[in-house]
């Protein structure tokens, strides 16, 4: 198989070499968010490393830190969860004794959402790993980068914002 | 509680009103990209409204097709998932009839992949759906803002690069 006769022979049509084609992927922003998405939630679940704590725990309780007593229904919106996603959150939250939930008193409906002193500390902890793990990213760009990245992502988000029943 | 001696005491301190505040999370672009990739994921899969395929075949599905005869390993590089996430996707489309793995004749150890020709029916209907589920925030934006916004994305995702192995 060295003969200079046959060098076609010797080559597979292996993977492909080089750049990677997006397809159809290529227009849909969808994906570039999602890859992004896929990939610092796995980096930040590596460095947190525990199981117990459900994807979108620290969002939830960083919002809800941010803005004591606000609802079950305003939270949902702000993360882009549905009511069973951010229920199991809630739970989950709850269980470690990271917040409580108090019936409000002039919509009994309403669940008002507060986070605990432990829930502040695990918080304050959780926010050091989300920083280290992005921390490569928000390197790579400058600071008038940065800004117009978030404003337009914050454009987007406005676009995307569905009403989520409680 | 109608006088107008005590317009106080009718007010709760119940959920904040107007903005939320993004706390912490106001210079975490994770949180920004996070967001959104919820809404869009959700929107997408009640469009999409078949439980039985995996949150990320989309995706995956669409670079196999685009590249056809590429790695696990470098799919799983591509869409940002870990080996056992990438190797229940294929899974789930192999069940489908949607995808093969083959073994390179070259190196026994890696899998190549291809998208059958069921899988590429199943591609084209599901982009259709994603095009749909990014019609309003796609519209919120300018040809360049979306440039930009590409471009920044790209230039995060190169950043964040890890090597997964296969």
């Amino acid at each position: 198989m060295t003969s200079k006769l046959e060098p076609i022979a010797t080559v597979e049509p292996d993977e492909p070499q080089g750049e990677i084609s997006l397809g159809i992927l290529e227009n849909l922003i969808g994906f570039r968010i999602r890859r992004i998405q896929n990939h610092l939630s796995r980096s930040f679940n590596a460095l947190l490393n525990r199981d117990e704590i459900r994807p979108g725990v620290f969002s939830a309780l960083a919002l809800i830190s941010a803005n004591p007593g606000m609802s079950q229904k305003t939270l949902a919106r702000e993360v882009g969860f549905d009511k069973a996603t951010i229920v199991a959150i809630l739970d989950n939250m709850e269980r470690l004794g990271w917040t409580m939930r108090q019936r409000s008193k002039t919509d009994r409906r309403r669940h008002l959402l507060f986070v605990t002193p432990v829930g502040e500390e695990a918080l304050a902890e959780m926010h050091g790993l989300a920083r280290n793990n992005e921390a490569a990213i928000n390197a790579s760009l400058t600071d008038t980068e940065r800004q117009t990245l978030q404003a337009l992502l914050d454009k987007l988000y406005k676009h995307c914002f569905v009403d989520v029943s409680e």
